[in-house]
């Protein structure tokens, strides 16, 4: 009862560091995640050999908010527009 | 001309560090961007006051990928249901 809200620990690994993530998330979810933020640091590292890794995980994370503010963006235009067209029919 | 693709230099200051973002991104973009990074930062910071500034900086970064990860999950979970509306009309 109530097993999906159970607390669980996943260990996974980003960068070379280890990080137990505790949250209600399936480990799947919780990998997948840590895998592109892995990756993302990597591919940045290497645009970027110099950066201290404080500076390259800042950078990932910068990176990570621009796709995602991106998408809220471009998901509000099509509501707007949505909006719009269900306006023109109470005119 | 082409003026919209000029790259622009955007400094920003994250958990008190310069950045500079080079990119065609308008100036208000990165700023925002940067700002809501600053912010996660300072968030999970507070519910951690021992971590070091790098684990902080990942744990930022698994936070928004968490989140950036279960929109388009939603979205996919969207776009399914209307290719299934769509699907049925072929049957």
């Amino acid at each position: 009862m109530a097993d999906k809200e159970q607390k669980k620990r996943t260990t996974v690994s980003i960068y070379g560091q280890q990080y137990t993530v505790v949250g209600t998330e399936p480990p799947q979810h919780v990998k997948e995640v840590a895998q592109y933020v892995d990756q993302k640091m990597r591919e940045i590292k290497k645009r970027n050999p110099y950066l201290d890794t404080t500076r390259l995980a800042v950078l990932t994370a910068v990176n990570v908010v621009d796709e995602y503010m991106k998408m809220l963006k471009e998901q509000n235009k099509v509501e707007d527009t949505n909006g719009r067209d269900r306006m023109t029919g109470d005119d």
